[in-house]
């Protein structure tokens, strides 16, 4: 199985509603470092899972939305905990509507899977990984 | 598949038996950079894995027993060596004990597996992966 | 010159006034790794420059007032920009503060200086070093 | 599942053929840092996946006939584009093959998969893994 | 002393001349990492160095010439080895010139030097810090 | 001022004699990623400071009495404490050594100082630096 997988960032603010949360039931917030991993079977023609450029290119649109803003604050997002886990399932379904639609430099039926980690700090980090298809 | 991961050290001696370890048989110690992976199918009302504060606390629970110690004086590891993998595996199933036991603040059997991984330096790892149930 | 440098973090909100930030005007966050860094001449009769765990808990002590905050709250902020490098001089300046106050477990004259970096991403970084006397 | 995981780079030249490509058609550059993982369900009698100083060297092996050349010329190479998720599966199967002839120090047959990573810079990488049987 | 630091990158092929070099005299390549500082005594009226958004613009421009090309073939660069050492030269040199010509969206008296940084791989880095005035 | 910086590693057994360090009197060890840097005002014919390969040679050959070796055991460390900060002293007086013997390949008097780093962890890290002449 071969793996495409790319790095960009956000920093953003929020809060979170539940006791487990303790002090980070605040209003505060994160810079998210954010790997998308595209993966697939078989290399195209050219020799690439999808060309890097394209991939680097669709996780900004899907983080850009996101950037400098205080997540509270989208409607999208009313009413849950946008914890690192919650967001990774979040950047992961944006690409992989983009990945179903051929929005990604290649058929989208041609990649299995996507993974997004999402590094809140030099010790922890969240994963969300599921099939494309 | 969702994935929470912390990130904690221990600074141990020991020493290996077997020729084919080298002068890695004599007494040296090692460095390790610790990463636990808590992996589950679904998040939590509060729309997590488990806390990563509550992991956190579970990996230091695991690891403060081998820290600072020559591991070779440890009754638990008599006749083994203490390998970066054969640690990896020692520290899965202290945490794995503890998910099991509803002891890292989620029924455990909501997380579906455990995956260690030690950095021994900054060109070798090891990681170990198994199911919980 | 020895140098002994510990590392730490903090999750914080924030906002900046100033056209030059564009987005960045808006409440957002960030997280702040933040190395401290103390300098001396001389090693003690221990053969440290200051213990690394007391220079942990130094760096702690500072960070923990801002840690899940909004620093916009901050009233010791009003009025600034906590922009990273702002940043680094305010923890630079608490740290000096303990050293010029013996409180780091080593005669403060002894010390030489103090440098703070904070990584605010993978990308992007900003340092504070100076003389402590 | 155990995980032993060793790293080494390579400093190469090379270009591409295909539009996708764009600037990266011309003649160009990589280090490509490679991570070579070898995966089994169980550890030997030395409680080892295989010896990390023997795994260093079968990726110094593979590696070597690449590092400081330029990709183009490599009869191997031949009308194919050196992409960094082509050569994952290149240095794979290389190691593969060395692994089925019992030639990493321990019975093949042990070892369930090989995965290789490579980073061609701070915000790209690629991986291939493929079962050995 | 304050430093802000931006991270890009480039991928390049050159060779060398000279038989220090070994078979790095053959064509070959890498990426580049590089990170630029710029360094000042005081923050500006915003509380900053420099805004870190232009800094990541100045060091791209100073890149994108080099990036995806044989450096051998860069007119400039004709009968010299383009080692990392020289690199960070280059790009510092550059780096100052809109520096010194206020090009930075700040006065250039202002920023007391420049540093920059190139990791060629895991294990090897080059530096050049020279002051501006 | 031109900096060249190479890494490398000892995995190493030792024990401290003094209150101030509590658990860590007890036999433990650690991983030592060591980061050598050669500083030079100018780069000499080759454009180099010195070659990169020749630097790695360097500090191998400085690491290599350390490896796998309880540093108690050491006569020349006989009474001290293997800190750290006391470590990189060490090295880089070995080193220094090497280079006012113009045992680097470069005459010794063109060389200005060397800085030695020490990554204990992934939150630790020590510096020594003084120059040669």
């Amino acid at each position: 199985m071969f793996t495409v997988e790319v790095r960009d960032h956000i920093m953003i603010a929020h809060s979170f509603r539940g006791a487990v949360f303790g002090p980070a039931q605040a209003l505060h917030g994160a810079t998210f470092v954010v790997d998308a991993a595209f993966i697939a079977e078989t290399l195209d023609d050219n020799g690439i899972v999808i060309d890097i450029g394209r991939a680097h290119d669709a996780l900004r649109a899907v983080l850009s939305p996101l950037n400098y803003r205080n997540l509270d604050d989208i409607p999208e997002f009313k009413g849950k905990n946008t914890t690192t886990e919650f967001l990774t399932k979040h950047i992961h379904d944006s690409l992989a509507k983009a990945a179903r639609a051929d929005e990604l430099g290649r058929n989208g039926r041609k990649l299995k899977a996507i993974r997004v980690s999402i590094s809140e700090s030099h010790v922890a980090r969240a994963h969300y990984e599921a099939p494309l298809w």
